[in-house]
């Protein structure tokens, strides 16, 4: 991890860590109403989170074995189809999470802000 | 990763990975100004975002490492202390992730939003 790495390769490294978080909450987020892999897929990119099949396959995996997420094989349109929704664990999981988000970004939001009106206070001083 | 844990230890482990990178951000906004560890730690507190110093010294280091914080040992009130603050490379790479930021949280907001309105209306559904 403390290897020097070029600028471009932290910035995306940094990236990845800060989406990874997000996409999880998003996937339960959905999948409060059952998906397939998809019409979920489908869902989360509408509505501006695009994610690769080989992020989104892996991650729905893993939930269902940490017990978020239940999953069923079902006949749809002549095609077998594997449908994902939250468990009674997931739904609670979710929530503690969700109120985590709640918290996180409303303290973003005040550091954001306050580093910003400082810098902007700085720039009048400078200018003077 | 893919053994069961206890639905307590799967709700800490998401939390984790979703404040992560949060952190990452929250950092590197507020030493936009220079701030050595115990006034950065303040600062971030006062904004809602508690963190260990056992978590923000070893971050501050690692984003040292990764060329995003330069830092300087100086003497204030008669004790030497190490400030830090953005470097340029850690300029450039706030400002990426930070956009990276606001296309998660808008993400976010319509993909929960969304989930929040099928299930109020599938609430209704249920009721009558």
């Amino acid at each position: 991890m403390n290897t020097i790495l070029p600028t471009s390769e932290v910035a995306e490294s940094l990236t990845l860590e800060l989406r990874r978080g997000s996409l999880v909450l998003a996937v339960l987020a959905a999948l409060q109403q059952e998906h397939y892999g998809y019409t979920l897929r489908k869902a989360l990119a509408e509505r501006g989170l695009e994610m690769e099949e080989s992020t989104l396959y892996p991650l729905l995996r893993r939930l269902e074995t940490q017990g978020l997420l239940t999953s069923e094989w079902r006949e749809e349109d002549k095609r077998r189809k594997r449908f994902y929704r939250l468990s009674a664990t997931g739904v609670t999981v979710f929530e503690k999470l969700l109120a985590e988000y709640a918290g996180l970004t409303s303290a973003l939001e005040r550091i954001l802000n306050s580093s910003a009106r400082i810098l902007a206070s700085s720039a009048v001083v400078t200018k003077e």
